[in-house]
């Protein structure tokens, strides 16, 4: 049932795990939104308007205001449907911890590697990361199912909206980053995640990314093929 | 007169401009700290103990917790001693804006430029910056002193604490960064903010800026220099 009356859009792209954030909190908090897909490849111009500074998505559009960057409209979702479940912890040293992971999950998720060396340092450097967010997911669930405790939170909205594409990579590569034996925790997690009324709905199919990830990956060589700079 | 019977340590340096934040938010809510200054070019195992994975300054420890990235820590701060002035809005849209620049200016603000070519890339991209973040000021700060209005708030304190750098750029690259004509509202923000009892003995003056960059910059090429990978 949804609890606004408000105007609410969402610009953003199915593929996306930046956008899927959004979409999960408002799904959290059962706010009804209408959901305006950008076109692979051109920008709309309520999409130019609405963030003129980065000019990505997602934009939440709130009675027309626009909030942008996926972490921040996820703050605010939180902090304008305050009533429903809560999506930040509500102490602060959690709040900070869970703030800490998320900020580490935007700057290492997207390794750029265009080399196989560079590729394989990437890969580790995921490893690396798994890891991390295995003890940390210890320290943060305590027992429970998600970092945010029984329910989803900040921080299983951050990573768990990448999981799409963390199973595409795992698929793309050959390599495997959720391991029972290195990361049974986050293993366990990414289950119960993805398995979330919230979520379900929302998550990409792992075999729909593997082929947009094939599309892009040809578009890309096919454009730097033709670029008159190339060396 | 200090508000807190806890123990605060901030683990930091008197030069860093993402230290400034967590001093100037403590100063706001009159919370007493001790300042472990690290020494420069090396790493005390205190901070390597208590951001083992970033390994980064400024880390905040509160009764023994700590807490990393300056902006969290911010937060944080103002999230745990509630009651003195708030430093984030209260309206759920004005802290979204107040984050996004604040966010924008971690991403924005140290370009890095090796050559002639790419410094005159960074200078312009600053210069582009400012003038964003005057339209952003007019918009925020509604005809009073700061971007949080009467007082300063979340995005004074990123934005402020880079003043000093700021300055230290202008003096050593020669260009004008704050502006009488391009930037007037941002001129007499700086101002305001510099002179703020919460800031101006935490604000580093820019003739030290000035003789550290010379001499970063002068161990940097000695570095270089002597480095067998050097091509």
């Amino acid at each position: 049932m949804a609890v606004n009356n408000d105007d609410v859009k969402l610009i953003g792209a199915w593929a996306s795990p930046y956008v899927m954030r959004p979409r999960v909190a408002l799904n959290i908090k059962s706010v009804d939104y209408e959901f305006l897909q950008e076109q692979f490849g051109s920008k709309s111009e309520l999409l130019l308007k609405s963030n003129p500074v980065h000019k990505k998505i997602p934009v939440l559009l709130h009675n027309g205001k626009p909030i942008c960057e996926s972490s921040i409209i996820v703050e605010y979702i939180d902090e304008v449907w305050s009533s429903s479940p809560s999506i930040l912890p509500s102490d602060p040293h959690n709040r900070a911890l869970a703030r800490f992971w998320a900020a580490y999950l935007d700057e290492k998720a997207a390794p750029r590697a265009a080399t196989e060396e560079a590729k394989s340092a990437a890969v580790s450097q995921l490893k690396e990361g798994m890891a991390l967010l295995e003890g940390a997911y210890g320290e943060m669930s305590k027992g429970k199912d998600f970092f945010g405790g029984e329910r989803i939170g900040f921080l299983d909205i951050a990573f768990g909206s990448m999981l799409g594409w963390l199973r595409a990579v795992q698929v793309r590569v050959g390599v495997k980053l959720l391991d029972e034996e290195k990361t049974p925790g986050l293993v366990k997690w990414a289950e119960k995640f993805s398995a979330d009324p919230a979520v379900k709905d929302v998550l990409p199919e792992t075999e729909k990314l593997v082929e947009f990830a094939k599309l892009l990956s040809a578009k890309f060589k096919a454009a730097a093929a033709s670029d008159p700079l190339r060396r």
